[in-house]
C-alpha cells in the first residue's frame, strides 16, 4: 500500500457524478491522477494496459460531460476500460482485475450499471450504441431511462465490415448518436488496410498547435445547424473537413481530428455535440497507446498486454517457462514447412503476435497477410488462395473463427477447398475469461461434412498437426491447441504426417477405456495412474480426430470395456457427441456400455487461471478419476478405504 | 421446343470464347438473344430471373472481353449467373436449373471450370476475387493459369460489412483486380442504408446520353497513369468522378458510373482496363433489375425470384397451398401481439419478405428494422435493443444467421440478453440447394450456455412459440421452422405461452420411443401408423424444446422402453447429441437403453425437392420406420411377411 500513487483529487471520486465538482482544470489533473494509479494497479494485476493510457483524458472528459449511467457509455473491445472502471466504483477491487472472483479485464453488464454493454470482440460498439440510441427513442429501459448512446472505438476496430455495416445502418436511422473514433494507429498489431492510410491522410496536416488553437472554435466544425455559434477557425474548417467525407457519406457528421490528451480541447468538443447534437456524429480524436507512461510508449505494441511489472522500470515480472507454447511452436513449425513449400502462405486477422504468425511474416512476408479485423473475409480470401492453387493456413483463435463461421461453411466446407485452420486459444484460456474461451469450434467444425478436425494433446503432436494439415489437400482441415505452455515432451526434429482418422493408443488397459480428444491427455493420464493404485487400469486413448473418427478403434474400445468415457475441451456436440452418435448408429450402446462423456459444463466461466477453470469445469485429473469410480459404481470414499 | 426463341447468334456460342468471332454490333444482338433465352428458360424452370435480367450485357461483355476460365469472373451471390451458365457450356442443360440432378441455381466449382468459385450467401466475391489474384502473383494455379480476378458485385452485397472489409484488404494490397459495382438500386428487398443513398447520389447528376457520349472517352476515368490516352470528356469527368471518393479512400480507382445495359460503352470501358489496369479498380456500372422483360421490370420485387410462368403474360403458374407458410405463420403472429405490447420489435437482414416481416414493417414501421446484408450488426443491434427493454426479434434464416454467429455467442448469450431469434428456412429447403439448407442451427445454439432452442412441429405449435418468445424475458430464446407450407392443423385463435423445458406426449405406447424435435413429427405419425399394422405401437413425443431438455419425460421415455429413437431436422451435434448426453450422465446406457438418432447425413445434399432432400437424408417416414424395425432386430422382409 506504501507504494500507492498519491491521487487526492480521485479520492473524492466515488460515482462519475462526482467529476462535476471539479473545474476543468481539476479534471485534467484528476487525469493525471488517474493515469497513475492504473499503471499502479495494472503493475500488480498484469492486463491490458496501453489502450486504458492512451484514453485517461477521454475517459474522464466523458464522465465529466455526460451523466452515466443513464447516457449508455460503450467501450469496443474493452481493453481500455480500466480507468472507467476506476472512476465507476470500482476503484476499491481495480487489483482484483482479471482474477478469480474479481473484476473482469473487460466491460461486463452484470458487474456494473456503468457497463451498459459488455464487450471483448471488436467491433460491436456502434450496433451497440445504436440499438440503445433506437430503444430510447421508442420508449425502453423503464429503469433510469436512456440518455445518450455513446460508443468509443479504435482505428483498428473500425476497419472491421461489423463497424461499417453498423454505421451504416446508423446513417439511414438518423438517431442522434455519438461515435468517438479513438484513432492511435495501433490496434494490437500495427494497423493493415486501405482504411487506415485513410484515417493517417486525415490528420496529417493538421499539427496540434492549430489544432489547440482553435479549440474553443470546435463548434464551428459541427454541421450546418449548429454554426451559428461558429466564430472563428474559418480557414481551420477547411483543413479540418476535408477527408472527413469517408464518414460522411454513411451518413455522419464528422468532428475531428481533435487532440485526444487534450483536456480543454475534449471538454469543449463534448460539451458542444452534447448540447447540440441532432443526428449520428462521429468525433475523431487523436491519442496514443500508452501514453504518459515511458515503457509502455517505448514497446513495439505500447504496452497492449503486460504480465505484473515494476512501475519505475517497466520491467515485467514473468515466470519462467518449462516448454514452449503451443503458439510458437506452430509458428516455428509453419516456418520449416514453408521453406521446402512455397505454396504454403499464412493469414491473420489483425492477430500476427498472438497467433505465432510474426516470424512467418519476417521470414516470408510476401506470402503472409494479415487481413486486419476481418475474419470474414480472411477465410473466404483463404478459400480462393486454395482454390488458385495455394496452401493456406488460417490462423485465428477459436472464439475469433466464430465470426468467419459462415464463410467456413459455406466457401470451405461447401466447396470442399484446402483451407488449414489452426485454431488457437481451443477451450478454456484463463484471464480473459469467459468471452475468450474457445469452447464451441468442435462442435461448429465437426459437423460440416469434409472437415477434418483434430485436436493436438501436446506440442509435439501440434508439430505432427501442422506437418499433417500442409500435406492434406483432399479438403479442408482444422487442428486445435490451447493458449499456454506445452507439458515439455521432447520434440521431434521433423513434424510427421499423421494417417488422417487414426487415433493413437497410450496405454492398454482392462475394464475402462478413457478416450481423449485434446490437451486434457495428461490429465487423463494423471488420472489412470490414481486409478492404477485402486487396482483399475484403464486403457487410454488420444483420438487425435474428432472427425473422421477412428471408427475401428472406437467400436474395438466400446466391444472390450465395461465402461468408455469420452474427454474433451469443448462444449457438448463435439467430439463426444460424434463418438455417441457412431456408438448408437452401430449398436455399441445396446449391450449396456458404460458410456460418459466429460465435455465443458453448460455455463459460461469467468476469468481465472486456465487451472482454476478446469477446475470449475470438473475436468481435471480427479474429476475425470471421480467420473470412472461412479460409472464403475464405486464409492469413493469405500474405494479410498480398500 | 416449338416456343424456343430464335437465337442465331447465341446458338453458335458453345463456350465464351466463340463470342471472339463477332463484331461489337453482333455482341449486341448475341444479349438481346441471350434475354430472350434466359426468359424462356427460368418460365420452365422457375427461379431466379431479375438479376440475370440485369446483367445480360455484362455477361456478354465480360466473356468477349476477358479469358474465362483462366481469367476468374466471380458472380457475388451469383442469382445473376443464369445467362453466364448459358454462355458457359450449360445451354443444354439450362432448362434443369434448381431440379434433382440438374444444374444448381448458383455458382459451383463442381460444375464447370468457368465457375472458379461457388457462391450463394452475399458479398463474398471481393475476398474471392482477392484470392485468386494473390494466388496468381504468387505462382497458384498450376492448371491453366490465373489470369484476371473479376468480381461483380451488386448494390445490395456492397452493404455487407464483409465487402468493406475485402476492399479495405484489396486497397491495401494493391494488386490488379477488378470490381464491376452492379448497381441496381435492388437487392432482393429495396436497398436501405446510407451507403444506398450515396450510390444514388452518384449518378443522380449524370443523365445517361451523356454517359453516352463519353463512353469512347471513358479512358479519360482511369486513373492517372493510362491518362495519356484521355482526349475528349473533359467536363464529364468533372461530374463523373465527384463522390467516387468512398471507393477511392479504400485505395480503389474509381470508373463510372456507366451504362450497364450500353453495349458499347461497357465493351470500351472493359477493354480499357483489361489493357491498363494495375491496382484494384471499381467499374460503377448502372443497370435495371428485370431489364428487358416487362412482366418482370413491372414487378416490385423486379423478379427476383419466380415459380414457372407464361412467357407472353409473365403469370406465374403456383401451385394451390392448403395451408399457411410458416414464414406467414410467424410474421402474422409477430403482428398480432405487437398490437399488444408496444416493446416488441423486429429486425431483419434484408429479407422482409422472405422473413415474413413485411406486413410487420407495414403495420409498425416504426418499430421494423431492415438493417440491409448486415447479420453481425443485426444481432448485436438486437442485443442492445434487449438491453434498452425492447423485446427484439431477430428472424433471419438459419443459414444466415450463421453469418451473426460470434454476436450470438458473445453479444447476446454471454450477456444472456433476451433476443428472440426466429429461425426460418430450418432444415433442408429444396431448390436452392446446400448453400441454403439450415443443418446446423440447432447444434451451433443449443451449446451456447442460457440459450433457449426450440422447434416447431407444426404451423399451430409455431404459434405457440411466437408467443412463448414474447413472453420469455430470461434470456435469449430461438425458435426454428422449416421453408414451405404447414401441414394444414387447426389455427389456435391466440399462441400459447409454452412451459419452458417441457415436450408433450403425442400417443403413447410401448417399447419404442420416437422423440420428434421439429417438423419430422409429421413423417414420425406415419412411420407409426406403419408400425402399428406390424404390431408395434410406438410412443411418440414432441420435445418442443432441444434445451432445455425435458429431463424428466426423457428419462421416463429412457426408462420404460427398449428404444429411444431421437428425430430432427439438423447434423449431428444438435438435439440427439443433448439427449445422448443426458442419457449417458444419467447412466441410461448402462442398462442397455437401444439408442438412436436420426439426423442429417454427414454430407451437403444438392438441390432437389424438399421432400426429394429428405429422402436422400433418409428423414422420411419408411426410413423412420426401417430404424425402428433395425433397432428391434427385425428383418423388414420376415416384418412383411408376418
Amino acid at each position: 500500500m506504501s507504494d500507492r500513487p498519491h491521487t487526492p483529487l480521485l479520492d473524492r471520486v466515488n460515482v462519475p457524478a462526482d467529476l462535476k465538482q471539479f473545474s476543468d482544470a481539476e479534471l485534467r489533473q484528476v487525469a493525471d491522477e488517474l493515469r497513475t494509479e492504473t499503471v499502479s494497479a495494472v503493475s500488480e494485476t498484469g492486463g491490458h494496459l496501453g489502450a486504458g493510457l492512451g484514453v485517461v483524458e477521454l475517459t474522464v472528459a466523458l464522465h465529466a460531460v455526460f451523466d452515466t449511467p443513464k447516457d449508455r457509455l460503450i467501450w469496443d473491445v474493452s481493453h481500455q476500460c480500466y480507468p472507467h472502471k476506476i472512476l465507476t466504483g470500482r476503484r476499491d477491487r481495480i487489483r482484483t482485475l482479471r482474477t478469480k472472483d474479481g473484476l473482469s479485464g473487460f466491460t461486463k453488464r452484470s458487474e456494473s450499471p456503468y457497463d451498459p454493454f459488455g464487450a471483448a470482440h471488436s467491433s460491436t460498439s456502434i450496433s451497440a450504441a445504436l440499438g440503445f440510441a433506437v430503444a430510447r427513442d421508442l420508449g425502453g429501459a423503464p429503469d433510469y431511462g436512456i440518455g445518450d448512446a455513446i460508443a468509443v472505438i479504435g482505428d483498428g476496430s473500425m476497419s472491421a465490415g461489423m463497424a461499417f455495416e453498423a454505421m451504416n445502418n446508423a446513417g439511414h436511422l438518423k438517431k442522434r448518436m455519438i461515435v468517438i473514433l479513438n484513432d492511435n494507429e495501433m490496434s494490437i498489431a500495427p494497423p493493415v488496410g486501405a482504411l487506415s492510410s485513410y484515417l493517417s491522410d486525415l490528420y496529417a496536416g493538421a499539427p496540434f498547435q492549430e489544432l489547440k488553437a482553435a479549440a474553443k472554435g470546435a463548434v464551428s466544425l459541427l454541421p450546418e445547424p449548429f454554426q451559428e455559434g461558429a466564430r472563428r477557425a474559418k480557414d481551420m474548417l477547411k483543413h479540418m473537413t476535408v477527408g472527413g467525407t469517408l464518414f460522411e457519406e454513411l451518413g455522419f457528421s464528422y468532428v475531428g481530428p481533435i487532440d485526444g490528451h487534450d483536456m480543454e480541447q475534449l471538454l469543449s468538443v463534448l460539451r458542444t455535440v452534447k448540447d447540440r447534437a441532432t443526428g449520428p456524429i462521429l468525433i475523431h480524436a487523436i491519442t496514443k497507446k500508452g501514453k504518459g507512461y515511458a515503457p509502455a510508449e517505448n514497446r513495439d505494441d505500447k504496452g497492449h498486454a503486460t504480465a505484473k511489472f515494476d512501475v519505475i522500470t517497466g520491467k515485467q515480472k514473468k515466470a519462467p517457462s518449462n516448454a514452449p507454447s503451443y503458439t510458437n511452436v506452430f509458428g516455428n513449425a509453419l516456418v520449416d514447412l514453408a521453406a521446402k513449400d512455397d505454396k504454403i502462405v499464412a493469414v491473420t486477422a489483425a492477430m500476427p503476435d498472438g497467433t505465432g504468425l510474426s516470424l512467418f511474416a519476417e521470414r516470408y512476408p510476401s506470402r503472409c497477410f494479415d487481413v486486419g479485423i476481418a475474419e470474414q473475409h480472411g477465410v473466404t480470401f483463404c478459400a480462393a488462395l486454395a482454390a488458385g492453387g495455394m496452401k493456406p493456413f488460417c490462423a485465428m483463435y477459436s472464439t475469433f473463427l466464430q465470426r468467419g463461421y459462415d464463410q467456413v461453411v459455406h466457401d470451405v466446407a461447401i466447396q470442399r477447398l484446402p483451407v488449414r485452420f489452426a485454431i488457437d486459444r481451443a477451450g478454456l484460456v484463463g484471464a480473459d475469461g469467459a468471452t475468450h474461451a474457445g469452447s464451441f469450434d468442435i462442435a461448429y467444425m465437426a459437423n460440416l461434412p469434409d472437415m477434418v478436425v483434430m485436436a493436438a494433446a501436446d506440442e509435439a503432436e501440434l508439430k505432427h498437426m501442422v506437418a499433417t494439415a500442409a500435406a492434406y489437400d483432399d479438403g479442408p482441415i482444422a487442428f486445435r491447441y490451447p493458449r499456454g505452455e506445452g507439458v515439455g515432451v521432447e520434440m521431434p526434429e521433423i513434424g510427421e504426417i499423421l494417417e488422417i482418422g487414426k487415433g493413437r493408443i497410450i496405454r492398454e488397459g482392462a475394464r475402462v477405456a478413457l478416450l481423449s480428444f485434446g490437451t486434457r491427455l495428461a490429465e487423463t493420464e494423471k488420472a489412470a495412474e490414481a486409478l492404477s493404485a485402486r487396482g483399475i487400469n484403464p486403457t487410454i486413448v488420444d483420438a487425435r480426430f474428432a472427425k473422421p473418427l477412428d471408427r475401428e478403434l472406437i467400436l474395438d474400445l466400446g466391444a472390450n470395456h465395461e465402461c468408455l468415457i469420452t474427454i474433451e475441451e469443448g462444449a457438448v456436440g463435439g467430439f463426444g457427441s460424434h463418438v455417441a452418435q457412431l456408438l448408437a448408429e452401430e449398436g455399441v450402446f445396446d449391450s449396456g456400455l458404460k458410456y460418459r462423456s466429460m465435455v465443458l459444463p453448460d455455463t459460461f466461466i469467468d476469468q481465472a487461471s486456465p487451472q482454476q477453470m478446469y477446475e470449475v469445469a470438473k475436468l481435471q485429473a480427479e474429476d475425470i478419476e471421480a467420473k470412472v469410480l461412479d460409472t464403475l459404481g464405486i464409492a469413493r470414499i469405500d474405494s479410498l478405504r480398500a
